[in-house]
């Protein structure tokens, strides 16, 4: 079985741009978060269930490389995918290209680790082991087309 | 004794700029809560005393208008004033200048009411006299010097 | 032919609430915004083609009213429709509203004026009678079905 | 001479916060934004000089990470200090801590390439060797107190 690579398309608002006349560099983050919830959503571990299970999914680092520059009347395509994963920690990738044309845009990255409502770590493995078969799954073979 | 204005200077960023080259007309709306939360603050109901006594301020409504534009490099100076408070209602106008020339560039108001913990409406005056006495004082009077 | 409103859903992002736990009162305008453009692609007059012009549309006054508050997790759904337009001036309302339930979240409204490229006023039916054509078909008929 | 180390100081607005009841991430891209003019500012190399003498600071990467949570109701200081400077590429470092604790925030990066009016990269050295010196300085001796 392939792996199915989750994609989220996001068309460029008018108030992302600066005056340097492109998206102001920062907004990248943010679409980093709307592809993440959004393929977080697509494995049956939205926002709603993972409030529900009581785990919270802090960032810990974002990085971002800026290869050319998006502009308003743009579409993107984010696409997360997750580099590592042991229950504790959470490594995603980033790529976001030119919907139309496929230029790549930006690559990035974000770490996340796993906590309880306490704010103390926890292990998924041991406390939440459906999402962490969810994750290593979702690592390993992607988001299935079912979904 | 004379009414006692309160300002706040507010130095644009480059991330509230749009690709007009000016600041984004949203921005406008978040440098009124920056006045806003720096008034309450000036007459000793801050958010953490708010917090403490549990009441909440939501805003009912926003209306801006823009006289002319902010640009980047610009520093604007931000007077917001109790236009009508009656223990359940307030409303505040704001006027935004030019620090440095006094050029208007927009005025506006936000509505707001009072709720407890439980997002009920509540009477200042019945439950929280010491803070509708704050709020009575700063409609009448402004902000003292000496705070 | 009866009137096809034009219909713009947004779905809330994480970035966009605040710590009260409900979407940032700020943002709503920037989701005006979001569908005053979508309704101005899809009648053929979108930012491309108005940059081609040189039509410039600031925005000169924006007004919210806050109904029932906005949480991540829901998608709204905005609709705008013209309410006024002689060609020099033009208003818009919104009505935004759960995309589930269908609930009223807010109404607002935002003023623009039509400019050229040296920010001096422009007749559009003088000047651009094909835009002005389609802006007064948009107010009395909304958006066509086979667009 | 003892190195300068030049600081910002930011109050922490109610709209930066997220329904985690902390700062978003990523406002802190739009912070280190904030320094790093202030300190550009303070060298007398501001965006008015910039403008003038046709040099473009583009992003070319950010990348930050989060120690602790910053609050509302907080104020942070936040230090760039310039790391590498070739007159090609430019690297600043930053600092955030509590403004009042001196407890450590954040910590982050962000390169920047120096492009003229063409978008084609210049080299400092050889194009504006005034603002060569002044960033060469600015690395090695840091703000000047008397500036």
């Amino acid at each position: 079985m392939a792996k199915q690579l989750n994609s989220y398309l996001h068309k460029v608002q008018y108030y992302e741009t600066d005056q340097m006349g492109v998206v102001h560099h920062s907004n990248y983050i943010r679409w980093f978060e709307e592809a993440r919830t959004e393929l977080m959503d697509a494995i049956g571990f939205g926002y709603a269930r993972m409030e529900e299970e009581g785990v919270i999914i802090p960032v810990l680092s974002v990085a971002c490389e800026y290869k050319s520059m998006v502009k308003y009347g743009e579409t993107v395509e984010i696409r997360p995918v997750i580099e590592s994963f042991n229950g504790v920690r959470l490594t995603i990738r980033y790529e976001i290209t030119d919907a139309k044309t496929g230029e790549l845009r930006t690559t990035g990255e974000s770490k996340h680790a796993f906590l309880n409502r306490a704010y103390r770590p926890v292990s998924l493995k041991k406390q939440h082991p459906e999402i962490y078969e969810l994750l290593l799954d979702l690592m390993e073979n992607g988001v299935k087309a079912e979904k």
